[in-house]
């Protein structure tokens, strides 16, 4: 079991614990509870494998994913009342999956030979669009525009990532990427980061 | 004409009422009434289609299934003042369709090898996911989600499935299934069963 | 650089400029407002390469789409409050968009030999899913099932493609459907056409 595998499997948990927790605050019910655990870990990669023509998607080729997402969606319900003093170990999950899901999103882009740039766009895609399918599915305005820094991070990471390999051996700059997005990440959540929004009137003369 | 394949058109006629008289619950126009409708009808099975890679998905090599969609939409918005007294009529076409499709879902899974758990979950996409687009096309949280004992009858009978495929004729297995799908349907919504609803302070003391 | 070209540019940049204003206009922040503008640019397109199964999807495999995407989303966002002074050249530029993509889309299906129904359907999708897309992501009804005439555009123009391409020179038929389809979108807009709204409780004796 490599560390690799390791960092899949708890990043897929802290995703799963997402979703499963924000469809509890929603009242859904025990399978839309179970539902969105598992749309909200394997959508960005879902989405990665639907772009690029790898078919069938990886999920319906591995039956540990589904069963570590069903594990988490039934655990997260059991203990509901306590998932507040887990917040951070939470946070730390979550940021170590986003980075490795990057970073396997570029990798999966530069071994068919797509440009380093795209790379990262299917990197942030594979990191990110669980959590927008996720919001959509509760029928709220994606987190991802507008609340916080999350796309940065992998935007970073993943730009590094790419530049990296060039001077770096792989394996170190798979583990530096994923640090750097890890940090950026947590980073951001603790002091409260986010990008500019661009309202329609924010103007330099207050009008 | 063989009986699966009425079963198919009527179960497609279902579904697409179902998208058509939600678009006109919500004013939709002309042609939006006819998208839901195709949406509706035909989302399961496409999401099915491109997650498995059988592409160009089915819907774009047969034109019966649009012209059928298109005529049953057509039907909704001239009898749409009507429609209430079919109400049972169109819940058991709907329950029929959802078992059909929950087991060509399983089938199209079985055939490319996939473990049947994962044929399980092909199956419910199938039967249930088209709903799950028409809702999130009408802004509104899918009902899938916390309304109604519905992918639950597709997790039921499409696992009888799997498990009969062992021990009876293959057709006699497709037969059961539907029927059981059918039948837990049916008296869902009969009997008002529902899954349990998980929110976050539903505690055993009340709290 | 052929004049079709051109007009692909043209097309992307004003449904780029439209995700971006909406995201402005929901007051996402600097990486929403530049999603927002690649998923309404590519969205249709996307689509459509997904249900045929033409991966990677375009925009992987070219640099120019996301590059003036990105480029038109920075120009939105600095530009932001004088795009109102552009309304018009804008309409004529999603206008020339949307026939173009339509019989792109069109081609795309009759060159995998789908029906020429299915072709207006795919042509129909690549031109208006963008903007689905679009107002699922900012959470509010799609405008093209209840508000504009838009899709009605496609559908004319893309019809009239189908039958042109039996007496006209290709190139002809081309042309003269992207002037039918832009013509048809522009006087909607101008004269206020609407298709009629499909409500439950609209009777011929008003009850």
């Amino acid at each position: 079991m490599s560390y690799t595998y390791i960092i899949e499997v708890v990043g897929t948990i802290a995703f799963a614990v997402s979703g499963a927790v924000s469809a509890i605050n929603r009242r859904y019910d025990l399978l839309g509870v179970l539902m969105m655990a598992f749309v909200t870990a394997i959508g960005g990669g879902t989405l990665r494998d639907v772009l690029i023509g790898n078919t069938p998607v990886t999920w319906l080729r591995d039956m540990n994913t589904p069963a570590i997402i069903l594990a988490t969606g039934f655990a997260t319900i059991l203990f509901r009342r306590h998932i507040k003093n887990f917040q951070n170990t939470l946070l730390i999950f979550d940021a170590l999956g986003l980075g490795f899901f990057t970073i396997i999103g570029i990798q999966k882009g530069l071994a068919i030979q797509l440009h380093p740039a795209i790379g990262v766009a299917l990197g942030t895609i594979t990191g990110c669009f669980g959590g927008v399918l996720r919001d959509v599915l509760l029928n709220t305005p994606p987190a991802l525009f507008h609340k916080e820094v999350y796309a940065t991070a992998c935007i970073v990471g993943g730009s590094f990532y790419c530049i990296a390999l060039r001077f770096l051996p792989a394996q170190m700059a798979e583990s530096l990427s994923i640090v750097l997005i890890l940090t950026i990440r947590i980073l951001a959540v603790k002091l409260h980061w986010k990008l500019p929004s661009i309202g329609p009137d924010i103007t330099e003369d207050g009008a």
